[in-house]
């Protein structure tokens, strides 16, 4: 017999006092970077490795690579918040509201209605700080329940109210920021308190898990009884099961536990229609058209909300480790990266950063003195002037090996030898896990430089082996053009890495920043080059998302990659399932908003 | 820079003109069982390993476990070809089909329609034989061009014609059976002749294959380049690419090369509403809800017809090795498989026999002559009273590996090293190829059992690991239960395997037959009692598929897994996306038919 242990319920999760987050920024409130009046750079707090390291070569670098104005001392702060618009209230909603949901799970406060009205482009972060968001939701709802969002739901059909559902507001697609011509009230419909794990099935590695729940919760809740979800996008500290869901997310240690198609074995949504909801959930089936999971995976809020998924588990690795590797370039990175998904089973997480962001990486590590000065000026000097590495060219690959210590082993062999032929060299775990761990730290850049007229984005594609290398080199080369004719000061900043392989290509990951100190409307600029770039990775191969969605920020390019025919086919899917567009967050092409 | 190969074309398909099937059994026209009037069974042909051996035990061991009047000498000849009902002519469409295709791509022979309004469940093969089907296609088309494709449908829109898409014929759901109310014309479009393979990527390890092409000539076409698509269902000598796609289908390799939604990057659907295409594929996409792949995976006809797909291949395994292992029961071996899921990568196929199929493949071994007997004997000794197995208990697992040495070395193992936990022993690579290569051979055994008055089938689900033993246990018991209560001949025989194996849990195959001889309409009685055993899977938490899909078979079973508002959600898309019906096959609960 299956050893048979019983399903438990974890414990709700207890998130600390300290864990508040930032209405105006990225990330938690006690954590920020800042210049000091020396040049120095911090990061406030102390949640990451970065914090209190004391950054002395990042403005120098930035200056020499962007521009030279950019100082401590010539600041564009913040205006925050921005003129907020008044709510447009629906009195015969909000009574049915009062009689569903307790006085405090019902918020009208400006900034909160803002905060519902936005995720992380650079056009929306710009706007919350420089300018202002034209239209933000109406009202903002936090049901507890699953019952109450099935109220909800049908309470907005017959008052012809629009729902928005809001998971952790991380998106970078324009996906949560409302129709400008939305005439209905709109209302966001906040899952934070659907954040239990129900159960834990430890026998058959599943849970079930509501929607809101945070990511960095899940991980405490389950590492607790020796289970992860497996499942770690960039956004995990803020992002939710239900994001990932409507998003169709990707986690950086897929190679391990799979992309969130992979791990979500149901889910329950509760859409105009009635709730889509199972009577149980097996492994693997095949049961027609009516499975919900492919109806909401990338459905960015159009169809319903989610309440809930069950997901699989998979205990704690016996063995977590860092590794990194350097390479002379670029292409021998992806060389090393190919060839590795052809010969074995790639770590849970390979990470490869062009030559850019490695020189970026590098001037966000602290002052060293003493001894780790010593040791970091020998190592510099062993790399460049004994083993010949180009500090203009070099690459750098980061590793993480999950599993069993014979499977992590079989990986380490594999993956250094291949290395080896490729001309990479072991930079250690230490790097490994500093580069991996930047990934978090990294996040609060966005924000600080704008105070500094700096404008800067990441955006992702996914490409076939044989054309990424070329992809990367014309995205790079048409955002250089793009910055030309438009006459801007300085230089513009693009990098890329490589953070996904599969069998068939990777997906990768674009940087792209300027200095707009006199430039108009800076971020409208930004989004014209983000545009062209885009249109740029279509032209090479590359995809329209690898997993950040489309929302409204890439819809216009939806008639690029798909049929007349398949574009009729969501509209009149939209249609029928939502007649009344209820969920009228109007992403994708799927209703003439 | 990754070394590019260019893609290529391969040749088309060349099929063996003795690559005959038949019309009114089960596979290639060469190939039959027989019983000799000595009582040795015997398998015509040489196809199959187990051709021209002498299996003498099977038929005393079916009189002893079913009934004793089974004999050689008491026949009960088909009667195929049955009544078969005139085309309904439609001569308008008929007129445009004349312009569109060559004479020879239209078929209305009677034995042709006939075979096309029916797969393989044992009511459909029962009727052609002994009865009749009320209804079959009026008409046959053999598409060999997408846009002959795209015609057909848009002409078939305007003359409301109904077309039901047809790939390899093998479905056991009555999924290609014509509803009996459809009054219009039903056309069967063939895609046979939309089987060429249009182009293979080695670089980025991607080919682009038509609807049409059948597995056994993907697997020979692709292996000449050093490819293999690893899709290995067992119809697999049969069936197609668009047949995987409609039924959502699974193969017996799929730890290795996964299911058919983890090989699929996309597809080209010819619907009512136009093509659904992409522009390209990348590798992992989040472009939305216009992935056309998730409208079509379990679709099994209703929404159009898949005319190509973009999927994965793998090189050629460096290593494949068989494998076996005999365990002192069924719940020890259940365990074996459990715990290879917790601690290491599953061998690319692993299946499990119950004692009872065990002992009917032991009585599917030739007579052995000579040393060959010996050895045989002193193995059976050995087992049963050296290590003393209960020949009336012991279950046994076949094993495949593929892979890299390494990867092998690895499985090999942890698999035999796990096995010796629960008590088992290794059997040996022969036996393991023999049980694997079976599946191919035993497919032949329900339409020759039929002649002496046997009805049987298979069936299968997926259920959790700690549910599983207990589901197996409840379904036999059930059907003896319905098989006592109906007061029918003999014994029923009720064997179970397990196919595949997932984190959380299995795949269960059943094979449930019976003797008829006497019995008033004994395909419905089969069906009434195949029908209690689906309560009494979905009763002990099994699914209603795991890949044989819905059809007509299972869809009232429907409203038992999915809630209300899931069954008004897939009927509204499907009344969005084909207004008129023109995928008129009535499979699921789609439509009203």
């Amino acid at each position: 017999m299956v050893e048979q242990a019983e399903r438990f319920v974890p414990e709700p999760p207890d998130p600390s006092p300290e864990d508040v987050e930032s209405l105006d920024v990225w990330g938690f409130r006690d954590t920020a970077f800042r210049a000091r009046p020396d040049g120095v750079v911090e990061l406030t707090g102390s949640r990451y490795p970065l914090c209190g390291e004391e950054l002395a070569e990042v403005l120098p670098w930035v200056q020499r690579k962007i521009h030279p104005d950019v100082s401590p001392h010539d600041l564009n702060p913040s205006r925050y918040p921005p003129p907020i618009p008044l709510p447009r209230r629906h009195e015969a909603f909000l009574d049915e509201v009062r009689k569903l949901l307790p006085e405090d799970h019902i918020r009208e406060d400006p900034e909160v209605r803002l905060r519902h009205g936005h995720g992380h482009t650079q056009a929306e972060m710009y706007a919350i700080k420089y300018a202002q968001l034209p239209r933000v939701p109406d009202l903002v709802v936090y049901p507890s329940e699953e019952a109450q969002v099935v109220s909800l739901v049908e309470a907005a059909h017959r008052h012809d109210v629009c729902l928005i559902p809001y998971g952790g507001g991380t998106n970078v697609t324009d996906a949560l920021r409302c129709p400008e011509s939305e005439a209905r009230c709109i209302v966001s419909v906040d899952l934070s308190r659907l954040n239990r794990i129900l159960w834990v099935d430890p026998t058959n590695h599943m849970a079930c898990i509501q929607a809101g729940a945070v990511g960095r919760h899940i991980v405490e809740q389950l590492a607790r009884y020796g289970f992860t979800l497996g499942h770690e996008p960039d956004s995990i500290e803020f992002s939710t099961l239900g994001g990932w869901i409507a998003t169709h997310a990707s986690g950086m240690k897929k190679n391990r536990y799979g992309n969130i198609e992979d791990l979500v074995l149901d889910v329950t949504v509760v859409t105009a229609r009635g709730v889509l909801e199972r009577s149980g959930v097996a492994p693997r089936e095949s049961i027609g058209v009516g499975d919900a999971r492919r109806w909401v995976f990338g459905s960015e809020g159009s169809f319903g909300i989610v309440t809930k998924a069950v997901v699989k588990i998979f205990p704690l690795p016996e063995v977590q480790e860092y590794g990194s590797i350097i390479f002379p370039d670029l292409a021998a990175g992806v060389d090393f990266l190919h060839q590795i998904t052809r010969r074995s089973t790639p770590p849970a997480s390979v990470r490869l950063v062009d030559n850019l962001q490695f020189q970026l990486s590098q001037m966000l590590k602290g002052r060293r003195r003493g001894a780790k000065a010593l040791k970091s000026a020998v190592e510099k000097w062993f790399v460049t002037k004994v083993k010949g590495f180009d500090p203009e060219r070099m690459t750098a690959c980061t590793l993480v090996f999950e599993g069993s210590r014979e499977e992590v082993a079989a990986q380490r062999k594999a993956v250094y030898s291949t290395a080896k032929r490729f001309g990479g060299m072991k930079g250690g775990g230490e790097n490994g896990e500093r580069g991996y761990q930047l990934t978090f730290g990294i996040a609060y850049l966005r924000d600080w430089i704008m105070n500094h007229y700096l404008l800067g984005e990441s955006f992702e594609t996914s490409v076939s082996w044989s054309q990424a290398l070329e992809l990367c080199e014309n995205v790079k080369r048409r955002i250089h053009e793009e910055h030309a004719a438009r006459r801007l000061p300085g230089k513009p900043m693009v990098m890329c890495r490589v953070t996904q392989v599969y069998e068939t290509g990777v997906c990768v990951y674009f940087y792209f920043g300027y200095y707009f100190k006199g430039v108009e409307d800076p971020s409208r600029v930004y989004a014209e080059i983000e545009h062209a770039a885009r249109d740029e990775v279509l032209r090479s191969g590359g995809s329209l998302s690898h997993h950040h969605g489309v929302g409204k920020l890439r819809r216009g390019f939806l008639p690029r990659i798909h049929s007349p025919g398949t574009l009729e086919w969501t509209r009149q899917i939209k249609a029928a399932v939502d007649p009344a567009n209820v969920f009228g967050v109007a992403n994708q092409n799927l209703t003439d908003a």
